[in-house]
């Protein structure tokens, strides 16, 4: 479906069009770049921003009606943050195979069954970055895999709990309040999911 | 209120401290900054991050029910997206002073009155940004005052509409999708707003 929000042609009248682009920063994690673009009205303007592989984030459902969140310290902010579950793509990897490595790395957590519920962009005006959104049931848990510089809690919480949260403050994370967002709407039957097995998933690849 | 979620005194068993810190890069637009720090296992490890100067995002109520949106090319994504007006923080700017200024510049908008949401965090893993969450009520339209080099329409949308585009994927910002979490709770009764009339909020600076 096509909003009348969003026109599927993107209107020409607000179009920036490359004229340049090149690589400003390139450090272990971060990768910036500058591109000079044509305006609608002609002018040139600069542009920068972070280049970014993609990222899933996942919505662990448990047998119990709560949902896996992580505590983990988010250097730039200097303090630990609530959030679900989330990893970048390794090269080559697959999305629906990141949500799975990802959950179990981090929680521990293996799923029976798995649905994809949309994207989100945390920052448009400066990143490249794509998060799918991706909700998981039927879990099992076994040992976590954390990378040897890896530190974080994992924690439960009803959805009651990660809504009030959100509402107070503790939740400031915009990934992890669009995926309360999605949990909220699908629990109330407003918005559906299409849940499949592992396995059929990972034959879709 | 202190959630379960998230003690109060952070835990140390995750705080990474700082033991050095340095500029990478200094753009038009990004800052970008490298730090060394400390694990908690004490081991070292590098952060890279982008120094962002905060900004606001302004959800206005229009009096049919409406909400006022923004459609706007952003480069990094090479299309247009939907999203409620926010801007960043001129320097010694209050964040009352830039809601205004932004809803006004962008949207040709004033408002009678605000309430002041919350915030989020768009990108908890490499950015220091937060984006306040206001709302405005009470709305007269005048002449947008649109920066030179600025071109985006603006829109207007029942939250039904806003809500059906966050579900069908016309709508992946992750601020908006954020603010369209706080509206709906927030017309359902179940988050509550203070409201002020914008010469008490001036005020309260």
């Amino acid at each position: 479906m096509v909003s009348r929000l969003l026109p599927e042609l993107q209107p020409s009248h607000l179009r920036e069009s490359t004229l340049r682009s090149e690589d400003v920063y390139r450090g272990h994690f971060l990768h910036a770049r500058r591109d000079v673009v044509r305006l609608p009205n002609g002018a040139e303007a600069t542009r920068e921003y972070i280049v970014h592989p993609g990222a899933v984030m996942v919505i662990a459902l448990l047998d119990d009606g709560q949902v896996v969140l992580e505590r983990q310290y988010r250097y730039p902010l200097h303090r630990a943050m609530i959030e679900f579950p989330a990893g970048k793509l390794d090269p080559g990897e697959s999305v629906f195979a990141c949500a799975q490595r990802e959950l179990l790395e981090e929680t521990g957590y293996t799923a029976r069954e798995w649905a994809r519920a949309g994207v989100l962009h945390p920052v448009i005006s400066y990143a490249t970055e794509a998060i799918e959104i991706w909700f998981a049931r039927g879990l099992s848990l076994g040992a976590r895999q954390l990378d040897a510089e890896e530190f974080l809690d994992v924690i439960t919480a009803t959805p009651a709990e990660l809504l009030a949260a959100c509402c107070d403050g503790t939740v400031t994370d915009a990934k992890t309040l669009t995926g309360t967002l999605w949990l909220q709407n699908m629990l109330a039957g407003h918005w559906s999911l299409v849940w499949k097995d592992t396995a059929v998933w990972a034959a879709e690849r």
